[in-house]
């Protein structure tokens, strides 16, 4: 459990450096991220390197008891490398190029791109590789950000063909595959398809889900040339990417693979005034983020490397959302330690000195521009503190675990059915209601081991094969699925035998059709004579099973066959909670419904409670101690914005 | 009357045809639309025919006792083409070609395209054109979707100018007739003019209005080229188009005057979520559709050709709206004896069996992809059943007409004057009043002959000419024009004399000045101390005539002179209410409120009721007979979803 | 004091001409603005002239005693000029040319465009630069007008190349003043420097700021060439430009400095319809607009050049927004008095006859397009027998001021901070508190005098240097400055010693850190133990002075330090009128609470009082004589659209 900062020597008098991390070491930081943006400083051009500001910079650091992670810069090719090779930069999809001036102006298929790239990679790592403060590696940074994860040039077109050639072989089966009979879309051979762009109308589903892949599986070889020179030349070093929360278009855990630590970027109020919250939510937590968002990333990126951490912490108000409220006095506090709590290796706040030029110029950091520390420091300063206290926190596995599928997340992307919330929406509605219900959750994906979880969820899991229902039912878990889940075949069609698909096996359930809502036509269903209210999607469904629930005109709307659960239609929160108690209680899991603002999380011997709201939580009725004195952070009463721990086992070595 | 059924043989095992027709004949249906979309299964690369499976299918159908109408399949160039001939593409108002990849990817204007075309379509009729299952021609599909009326290319270019040329002879007759001196936008010759776009602020709404004249007639002339070549090689063959519902870009009336019989494709509930109804509109008929949407489009398609029909009916839920609810129970057979009751020729519901791949996966079909017979089969059965007891029901002409020009919906939606609801909506407010008073109504063209009708609207009719003027006085029908009738000329000016220009003779109104307002600043008419709500438009008249409503200020709103009433705002519903029952009064022409759900539909010996609504409606108050068993449908308590239908004459010839 | 009227004679027969100057003449007009967009009239093609009709337009208005203002007609190239010179349009920024079609589609870095503008103002202004009737040329024709202040064409990219180059000399101190260090956007040369356009995220602020500048610098450059050409050949007339009312893409004061007369174009109830206000003041305001609209515009050009007027008074509905009412009875005339009273020249009505074709036919006139005379016409002529009365009306130096900066508008555009209300709010709604407290205020710009003024407002002045903050000291007047003054450098960083930056030293603050707030989350400022509400902007604060107000949390919200205060926050309505009151009633001003509707304001011996709302006001309670006598317009009650006027010092000169 490390605290760490962000931090561009480059943008500063050479005469702070040393000041900076004599502070940073005060404040209780241990690492610091430095380098993944100065491409241009490094190389001002082509060829000609400049690393004397960079060696006294790491060695400022290192001086200082530092570790550095050095990131590659290769989110920001210069302007010099565009003007010389003007293929490299993203076109978008009327064919126009995406221009310099900004960030992230590369194209994934660019053969230019991938050789600068590595230039400038085996430069660096070649220097810096076996530096003693140099620990860990960041790759580029946020990749497909700004909607880079697209491109639509020619390059891109020819690795697109590629790709679909390497996994059709013959156009033959890819036109099966697809359908392309449908609209007389057949192709004679792989040099006649193009990305789906620019059509009269939608272009075909199964084009699009495969140009979805595509667009990932170009992100994750680019990251992997990347790693492999990395590891080449800086052994024991780990390497990490800084993933974005809340993000769809990369498979974080095909991503994940090649990583030794999967961090991600973690703004909770600036994504809550960007994402799809209600306006009633987004006035709740204005100045504290919603009490998911950070918890649903930690779980996502906790599953996808052997160890994960946040890159950047929102320290304060940010510049790029509509509104940018600060988060209101303790919530970083509160923030590093759900993070801690979810096993992070570390929390590194972004920024240490706000910027006062260019595009980030208003977003804060834990010194002003002028050097003043703010208050946020002291936040900091106690966490470190309180972070001797606590280590270590070994974590357990879940109980519960939902299940995430990036194709299906594209698939639903392709095909929303109504959902205006974007393709989280059912993982993060199901994931709330279990945190509510104070249950840890971990999540895992297509390929994770399932053996040990009592309960598996599948969010409107739409693409769903054999093989992963064979490993569900070995797992002996109770699983509940969606409407939708097995929705779609691997090609993005319908199941031949209907929707759930291979999942029809254990659930005993056929989808005969399928009805998407609007957002005010609300209806029932009816469990043991009380009902709760679903909206936005409503299957008609034949089954074999029991049938727990129904729809008002007496349509089955919940059923189940053994420990498999198929719930027809999607629930609003109140029928999610009781479905999920329900489950629970027949599983012997304890439940208690925390609320909306006060969340829990165990790791193997501490217990912690975090209050995102804006009153006092008495944690007393909530399972927690009675005594103040029982705590190792906080006490009974949980103020807003306040943490709490206590041990919930014997605590040998607690001093 | 006949019921059908669009099929595609090519998506589906050739194992299962025969089957296919088996049960399309058992469930009633007499029709089979097929073909349309199969141009690369028909010619799978340039020259090379593969007529096997065509054959063979159309020859399944057949052994069946089922008629087949043949589409042709150009509404879908396969990519082999596209890519021979990229500039068959349609281009957007910046000069990028709309790419393939979906359907209707060409361009109107384009001569490759025009001779392509007429080569696949002389090849498919010159094979089945006299084939004898083969009764009936389809035209392409959809003339005008997804914004295929517009092409931007060099060829629309070229052909704009000459269509310019045709009309005005001298482009000094169009710089008069347009008014180019305003803004020195004087062309010297044609050779200058381009299609109004991309232009720093409005482009001229002259320019504009010949160029929707232009793309429609563009539409017009493709689609006789094709009409020609059926005509000539399938002699005796009906020949038809499907059109679009509530599609204003083409001039159906001029098209249809080449077919036999203008089709359309009828999904209620799908263009209910996408129009622009209200938010309490689309609540109320969320699954049941505007009851007026359907009989509307009816009354329009009956007026274009010598015969009408359904060619598509929504049988389930679709794919393509915002949100896809399943139609109530029983719509489908409410649906269709709408259609029937109002002449339908046949109804065709789209589409037999859902297909499980593409762009329309989730639109339902009468079977499931796996073939399950949905339910609504046993509503497709009863219909047949039913027709066998009713026909033939012979049509009558109705008392009321409202005109319908192409060209003022063009001028309309080029200066909506605040109109946000679409250029229909004036008709449609007006079609929705007499419907809710129980009236039949034809729809009439500027070129119709009127004698006969009782009562004739003009729903802002912007362009009208003197002939026509004449006509309307001719025909000895009250007449009810409204705000912004008569107010361009042909050219898309002001009238010289001001509007209602030629009209100003017949309503000895004249309009001094026009006012387009919010939604929120309703205002006053009042009527012999009355008063009832008008708002969106609201003019300024000098009047000779009578003057019947006033504004709150005392102006004239409602006036007449002989027969023709002039209105001079847009009235609310109820203001609309009472104006037409005032006029049928006069008329002698019965009417009663129906209310929002309840429609009526008389032919000439049964008239026919529909429920729209979701609560059950007692006939026996609205006319119809009290006892039950003088129904030959239904009864008299009208359920949600519910069709009566009883007999208004003696019938000679009931069994 | 002049009234006049803007006159197409190329859009009517010649015939009319002579009875339209009589009937101008008889009305009371005594300008009429002719030609500003008839270049295809005066050259029908390259270097062919056509004076004739324009010889025999202005000799038939001088014959009836009008004088003539003549437009240069450079906003409307002819289609000839563009299709021989393509470069001359304007580009969008993904390098699409603007097409010809409507209006100003030119690009003002254009060589070519510069050489034929100059070419055909010579040879107008040689023609008629000397005739007896023309006494005022108008330069082009709202410049910046439809987005067309930007161009992206090779040509603009070269003219902001040299223009960078000439406003840094060195591309190291760009680098340096940008700060491009970050993200790696450092440049080279300035040949590296495109315009901001089609980056992928968001551009760089600093870049955004200098195209701005850059933007605004080529239409004063163009207009000095065009007002260069006049003055030489047209000694002793006045030259104008007619501005948009509420336009911020043009530094007004910068081109008003070539002008004799800054003129605009005053739309109240268009601008009101397409603008930002709210729901509640778009339906209240509905047929009078926004009683600061006006008000505001004539300061604001009143500031710019020697002399100010309206080219272009809205004299009934207009044609281009979302909803065009007809402004209610008396609102010409009103509109008309509060020009005056605040010193306008003339007031100009557009157009004198409605049009029947093109873009503006329905844009009302003083006629309507058949000649019959407008009731509009009668106020018109009211209004000139009511000059006679009272003129002249000698202005007086406000009391009040309010500092303009267009650098900080474009800053404030390029980071709006929240404010989805448009870059003139802060402004404006200062404006409408001193409006609302009866106080006359006068704009004043960063290069203005600022010699006694009592007050000074800064409404979030975010570019602000050290000079101006010695001469607001040396002004002697009190000082208000809202949150986000002082905010930027002209760089368009954060200044070094963080915000306010320069003010720091007067107000005693320095802003440690920024909040943008959603609309929905108001809070609190407490002063002396009452509580008014803020939003949108919060700033923490840490001040040497006193602190008069604070946050909930205690936290200094209003602050003062000598003469100099600093809000940090957006106030509320409420909040402002109660520290514009305390600051006033410290400073000895009088103020009084009109209200919403009512608007008053003082010339050096007539006061006059507006009601914009739509019941009558007793002015008798509002300082104004409680005899009716006393009144030279109207009297104590004053009527909705109402004026009325009395002496507030003896005047000896009244007859």
């Amino acid at each position: 459990m490390k605290l760490g900062v962000c931090y561009y020597p480059e943008h500063w008098p050479e005469t702070d450096w040393a000041s900076d991390a004599r502070m940073m070491k005060a404040m209780g930081l241990t690492h610091v991220r430095i380098g993944e943006f100065a491409w241009s400083r490094i190389e001002p051009e082509q060829g000609r390197y400049d690393w004397g500001w960079l060696d006294r910079a790491i060695d400022c650091l290192h001086g200082a008891g530092l570790e550095v992670t050095l990131g590659t810069p290769t989110a920001t090719p210069p302007k010099w490398l565009v003007d010389a090779y003007p293929e490299i930069l993203p076109y978008d999809e009327h064919g126009h190029p995406r221009r310099f001036g900004s960030r992230r102006h590369y194209c994934f298929s660019s053969p230019v791109y991938w050789r600068e790239s590595a230039r400038i990679v085996e430069a660096i790592v070649g220097r810096y590789g076996r530096h003693p403060a140099v620990t860990m590696w960041q790759t580029d940074n946020e990749y497909g950000h700004h909607g880079s994860d697209e491109s639509f040039s020619p390059a891109a077109k020819e690795a697109f063909r590629l790709w679909l050639e390497q996994r059709y072989g013959e156009v033959e089966r890819l036109n099966e595959a697809w359908g392309t009979v449908f609209w007389s879309q057949t192709y004679r051979s792989f040099a006649e398809i193009d990305p789906p762009a620019a059509t009269v109308t939608e272009p075909h589903p199964s084009h699009r889900l495969d140009w979805r892949r595509f667009c990932s599986d170009q992100m994750c070889r680019y990251n992997e040339m990347q790693v492999a020179i990395i590891r080449e030349r800086s052994p024991g070093r780990s390497v990490t990417h800084n993933f974005i929360g809340d993000f769809t278009r990369l498979d974080h855990a095909k991503m994940g693979r090649a990583l030794d630590i999967a961090s991600w970027d973690s703004y909770p109020i600036g994504l809550l005034s960007e994402g799809p919250a209600s306006h009633e939510k987004k006035q709740s937590w204005l100045t504290r983020g919603d009490p998911d968002f950070a918890g649903f990333n930690h779980d996502v990126f906790r599953a996808c490397s052997p160890k994960w951490a946040v890159m950047e912490q929102q320290p304060g108000p940010v510049n790029w959302a509509r509104y940018n409220p600060a988060p209101a006095k303790g919530m970083v506090r509160l923030w590093t330690w759900e993070a801690l709590a979810h096993g992070a290796e570390f929390v590194s706040y972004f920024r240490w000195r706000q910027v006062p030029f260019a595009q980030e110029q208003m977003h804060a950091g834990l010194l002003a521009p002028d050097r003043t520390v703010q208050p946020v420091a002291g936040e900091i300063e106690t966490i470190a503190s309180e972070i001797a206290r606590l280590e270590p926190l070994a974590q357990e596995k879940a109980e519960v675990a939902i299940l995430l599928s990036y194709e299906s997340l594209w698939q639903h992307e392709i095909q929303p059915q109504g959902n205006r919330s974007g393709p989280l929406r059912p993982a993060r509605d199901l994931y709330t209601a279990c945190r509510r219900l104070g249950l840890n959750v971990d999540i895992v994906f297509p390929d994770s081991e399932l053996t040990g979880y009592r309960l598996v969820l599948l969010p409107a899991v739409t693409i769903l094969d054999e093989a992963l229902c064979e490993k569900l039912d070995r797992s002996g878990a109770m699983v509940l699925a969606t409407a939708l889940t097995g929705a779609r075949t691997v090609s993005g069609r319908l199941p031949h035998n209907l929707p759930p698909g291979p999942l029809q096996r254990w659930t005993g359930v056929k989808v005969m059709s399928f009805e998407s809502l609007p957002g005010f036509a609300e209806f029932d269903v009816t469990i043991e004579g009380k009902s709760w209210k679903a909206s936005m999607w409503r299957e008609a469904i034949e089954t074999q099973g029991d049938v727990i629930g129904n729809f008002a005109d007496g349509a089955p709307a919940f059923v189940r066959q053994g420990r498999f659960h198929y719930l027809a239609c999607w629930p609003g929160e109140d029928l999610l909670l009781e479905i999920l108690s329900r489950l629970c209680l027949q599983n012997e899991m304890p439940v208690i419904d925390l609320g909306p603002d006060l969340r829990m999380r165990s790791t193997a011997r501490v217990k912690f409670a975090f209050n995102y709201g804006s009153a006092p939580i008495d944690l007393g009725g909530k399972g927690a101690p009675q005594e103040d004195n029982a705590y190792l952070l906080g006490g009974r009463m949980l103020t807003p914005s306040g943490v709490s721990a206590w041990p919930i086992r014997p605590i040998l070595e607690r001093h």
